[in-house]
């Protein structure tokens, strides 16, 4: 299996990135192509004594930086890393492409360079967080602001693909992050995509409303919400989470009491805290799109680019998700697509994306 | 200071609610009146001893449930414990009302009843979540599903003015919650709300978008969302909370070295988990109703109901809110207001927010 690094991508990019390849390349053995400024990443390769490694470097002269606008960015340096990348994966030099940058400049590369899987309007960001004993994969992680109600039935749809195939659970129960139970609850969006998805039985396994009190509970394999909502929650659970290690940390570190308490648990502590720390999984996919696109946090370290790494080699050996993805999408009823879309017409799709992006890019205050 | 509880409201209602008085006369010699089945409140004080105690009772004939429709309740139900407390407020026979009901309910109540203050267009509840050494204030925290611009603009108003009369804060930071920093981030409604917010300055302390990350960091004092998003924060902080919790108790509870630590830092384990337990605080205001109304958590325990009548009682004090709360509401520049409303034409707004939930209504799936 061969993994395409984006070099260039993330906030402590190019070391963490490179650095990351290497221990990949060394603790697992799997084949790394790093895409880049050619100079930088070779002096960064030296310093991690990489020259035994399986790793290869293909340059490429543009950046695509963390705070630009995702468009204008795709659309303004053709040959950024994120380009380069991508047209590698499109020919078939590598299995999957994994980026820790700009994330929307990433899935909108995905979109323009590898194309939507057949039927698919957004593709979206699956995230695992914890839930009950294990995870739970949270789509859309923050790819889409706006959403139509269709947007949710594919983000199910994609989610249970996933689920199925590299989670391994036959029948991923799917629930709409709502503020409470159905019936008079939840807005336009999340009333429309359920009555969708409730039609789509036995093939969507459509379990209702969800709330944010559900999420960490084990009560869904799939949690459906738009990316604002998806990105809030991210947010959160990172936030509390350091927010109660703090606490944690205050209590068990202060005082005779408290260092003695911390050595009878310190291990556990550890385990809890590594197992609420998603960076241990490292990337998570960008679904919907023609080929295997991994995201990871813009914040990674060497190990979480190591790790990312590992879960993207992984999933480029699960090849059914994408099959089983377009499968699924035939079986959304017809009536519940915003319009009826010839085949074929995905620039068309896409031209109207940029032109929402543009028109939202004009209407931007200005600071 | 006279508070007017809604004794048949709640999950533990009314075992609850009515301890909850007993203990809040008891404890605080705060005057209670209690509003429900006459006969029932009666039984239970009984048990509770309260013969000596400041509390009265005054008759309501009618229940609102937990699960019942808000529009369809109020209409329905002239004669409940909700229009009954709040006529009474109006009356000048009570300073706060308080109800651990069905919140939506409890909302449109005080909207038909005590009507909006002059300006508002929707009510919104003010939450506290534990943030930095303190609480921050966030607003709405679900009432409001689906809203406009010109909402998340009230919404900053109010909480400016209760956290600036209630929590002693001069110039409390209002951050929206984004998926980002401003520029690219943020969807059509936060970036509308901010374009407005930041031209309301030095009135309104904005500060900017702030992330799901930043909101337990006491980056902002007022946190600014719609009800939708409110509702799925505050239940993920419930439900990380107590996943938190459980944690917690697994590994300060197993085994020899766990029961040790536990003995070792119970106590800081235990105010850890009041400081998280917003049950402390007990209610949270609906604000911009003309008014002070209180709302519980709809699980509230007799602590809780009695914390809330403590709370309930402070806030009938700080008359200085709603006063503010109009005077804000006159600064916001009339472009940002959605339609030139005519003075007195509250009902005309009412009824326009009826006729929306019930189209909403009709457009339910049947189950």
């Amino acid at each position: 299996v061969k993994v395409v690094l984006d070099a260039m991508g993330g906030d402590l990019a190019p070391e963490a990135t490179v650095e990351g390849a290497a221990l990949a390349a060394r603790d697992f053995g799997i084949e790394v192509v790093l895409v880049g400024d050619r100079r930088v990443v070779e002096r960064e390769l030296a310093r991690n004594h990489a020259a035994i490694l399986p790793i290869t470097i293909v340059h490429a002269s543009e950046v695509v930086s963390m705070s630009e606008e995702p468009v204008e960015a795709v659309l303004a340096k053709p040959n950024s890393s994120l380009h380069v990348g991508y047209e590698m994966l499109k020919r078939g030099e590598g299995d999957a492409f994994l980026s820790a940058g700009n994330s929307g400049a990433t899935a909108m590369a995905a979109m323009v360079i590898l194309g939507n899987l057949a039927g698919v309007d957004r593709p979206a960001m699956a995230l695992p967080v914890p839930s009950g004993r294990d995870h739970a994969l949270l789509i859309d992680g923050g790819i889409n602001v706006e959403v139509k109600a269709f947007n949710l039935v594919e983000f199910a749809v994609m989610g249970t693909a996933y689920a199925r195939h590299v989670s391994g659970i036959i029948r991923p129960r799917v629930g709409i992050l709502s503020d409470g139970a159905e019936g008079f609850n939840g807005n336009d969006l999340t009333r429309s995509a359920a009555v969708t998805l409730r039609a789509m039985a036995p093939d969507i396994n459509y379990i209702g409303n969800i709330t944010g009190r559900d999420i960490n509970r084990g009560t869904a394999d799939v949690v459906v919400t738009d990316g604002f909502s998806g990105n809030i929650v991210l947010k959160i659970m990172e936030g509390f989470g350091s927010f109660m290690a703090r606490e944690l940390r205050e209590f068990l570190g202060a005082g005779l009491r408290g260092k003695l308490a911390y050595l009878l648990v310190h291990k556990r502590v550890s385990a809890l805290q590594q197992r609420l720390d998603t960076s241990e999984l490292g990337g998570a996919p960008l679904l919907g799109v023609n080929g295997v696109a991994m995201i990871a946090h813009g914040s990674s370290n060497a190990r979480t680019i190591r790790n990312a790494i590992r879960t993207s080699a992984g999933e480029a050996l699960v090849r059914q998700v994408n099959t089983e993805i377009v499968e699924l999408m035939c079986k959304i009823p017809p009536g519940a697509r915003p319009a009826i879309r010839p085949a074929g017409e995905r620039i068309g799709a896409l031209f109207n994306l940029l032109r929402e992006r543009l028109v939202r890019m004009e209407a931007a205050p200005s600071k």
